[in-house]
């Protein structure tokens, strides 16, 4: 009774539907390009709270319990909330977590944590495990600022390839039933490190993890970049995403026409200034549940590829000397036929 | 075909195999009590690394690695390792992962993440994902200390109530086949959090968490402690213990002839002045992989409930005024018949 394909990716039989998506934004995302598909903009990036971090906790909590609620669901419904965040001890997702009564599975997985908690999800709700699973990530760039980076107050010059780490949440809700999309196949990735060390350069870090998993879900699914409408990487930036596209033309598949990057659409990188574009978990998850989503309901999108990317450094090892080790997952979603 | 039994407890119809386990410890778990049931005892905690990150690194790697040679298999043959410790960003984890072909999934549950990633693990064998897997962890007394509390270079004096990180590592691997234990049910937390502040205290903080999953476990398995030869919780410590054992008792429990501590048994805490005993992911992974498997597999137990405890503080949550939420997942683990 094996779900496995080729070497890599599983195949979802019951086709774990995605029944609500809730995504939660700050200021500076709800001004750019992607802004009409948010369902929550907050009004400044504190939120009424005392930190960023208490600031960070409350969006998640409010993308999955406003999941919850659109899907006239109790919190007793949900069977595990899978969820995790950059903060060190994940402290978003479990303060948000302490105060709902849901199981709750905590992952790290960088920026790839969207696909990550996604194909736990799937796989547990596939399995029988579950009627209802909750996937969920956060970020938040002040907060991330001064863990990963320098405080925001020393105003430090960015360099050309820096990324702007989203503030954003994005909350998906899997179900048994009903005509709504579903996950059909996943590729959880292996970690890749090519040596980069320059941690304001992640794009270029990542980007071989997310060509390896692409590869690897083609060469398992036996599809090409032409079975998909969209493949969307989590959050390579512009220089990332280039890389990934030269990388991947050379084992034969041409992203040329239906790839994007959510962290390269995300805002005006020239207007907002955010140099090579959006990272952070909240980027690819804020995408995924809003945009992508969306579209896939609105019947633009009939499959869609999210490649959610994880850059694994801690400032620790930065500072001993590492590389930045990258991860990619990627889930297939799909709706109305192909 | 759901596998749901009561509220928060999921039945593995497959009887996953825990096929092979490696416990890798540090040189004072080594002069333990429970020394003899250790597969590897590093001679010196930095393991002739350069830091004691990239000693956790190499412990945890080795664990892995150890535990795939024991079976015969290659990387290759693993379709997961899922893993993570205590560390910020998983480093220990990540960076063990990166010199690995095997496609991972990094977890955060803080001290109880042997048996979350040990839950997982049997969900994705039980539901036709993997032939192998791997569920991994690791903590190290010296890394914790100095991200966790202060430098070892302070020689700041411990409370009555702290405990000891575990330097240690513990890798169980998961396959379908063999005359071997087996997993059965998996009770997957909830956030508890009490109210405590004091991070010397953490088995006061994370008791409540053990309490209600042991509860809730036996209210869905229809068991009693009565049903275990042995239930262990992860790292309460003494004191932990003892308010776990006054709370169960409150709720008709009887836990007073077959519940250990992992915490309170790693150490001869008098001698080795220990306080409260040990703490640490690792803690519950190696007694786990050591002390139990090996009398599992012996006949001298037939059925044993672990269950992992994590404390899900962050410094900045500590320094920001907020208390510690605690969380347990519980595992069973059988052979033999009962």
């Amino acid at each position: 009774m094996t779900k496995r394909i080729g070497k890599q990716t599983v195949r979802l039989d019951s086709k774990p539907r995605i029944i609500k998506t809730t995504s939660v934004v700050g200021p500076k995302e709800g001004e750019g390009p992607l802004k009409d598909y948010f369902d929550i903009i907050l009004q400044d990036d504190l939120d009424g709270k005392k930190s960023y971090e208490k600031a960070e906790t409350s969006m998640i909590y409010r993308a999955v319990t406003e999941t919850i609620k659109k899907a006239n669901l109790k919190e007793q419904d949900i069977h595990y909330l899978i969820a995790g965040d950059l903060l060190n001890q994940l402290s978003a997702s479990n303060f948000a977590a302490r105060d709902m009564d849901i199981p709750f599975l905590g992952l790290y997985g960088a920026c790839s944590t969207m696909a990550e908690s996604l194909s736990i999800a799937s796989m547990i709700m596939d399995g029988g495990f579950a009627d209802h699973v909750i996937a969920a990530t956060s970020s938040h760039f002040s907060s991330a600022e001064r863990q990963f980076r320098v405080p925001l107050e020393m105003g430090s010059q960015r360099t050309p390839t820096a990324q702007w780490t989203v503030t954003g949440s994005g909350a998906m809700l899997l179900g048994k039933k009903g005509d709504l999309p579903y996950t059909t196949y996943v590729t959880v990735g292996k970690i890749k490190d090519y040596g980069e060390t320059d941690t304001n350069d992640m794009g270029s870090a990542m980007a071989p993890a997310a060509v390896d998993t692409i590869k690897q879900h083609f060469q398992d699914t036996n599809r090409t970049p032409k079975d998909y409408d969209l493949i969307a990487t989590g959050d390579l930036g512009s220089l990332g995403k280039k890389i990934t596209q030269e990388l991947l033309k050379e084992y034969g598949y041409d992203m040329y026409n239906n790839y994007i990057d959510c962290g390269d659409e995300i805002f005006d990188n020239e207007k907002q200034k955010t140099n090579c574009g959006g990272s952070g978990c909240g980027c690819s998850a804020v995408v995924a549940c809003g945009y992508i989503y969306k579209n896939i309901l609105k019947g633009n999108l009939k499959r869609a590829l999210l490649v959610s990317t994880g850059a694994l450094m801690s400032t620790t090892t930065s500072l001993q000397g590492e590389s930045i080790p990258g991860i990619a997952h990627a889930v297939s979603i799909e709706f109305g036929g192909k």
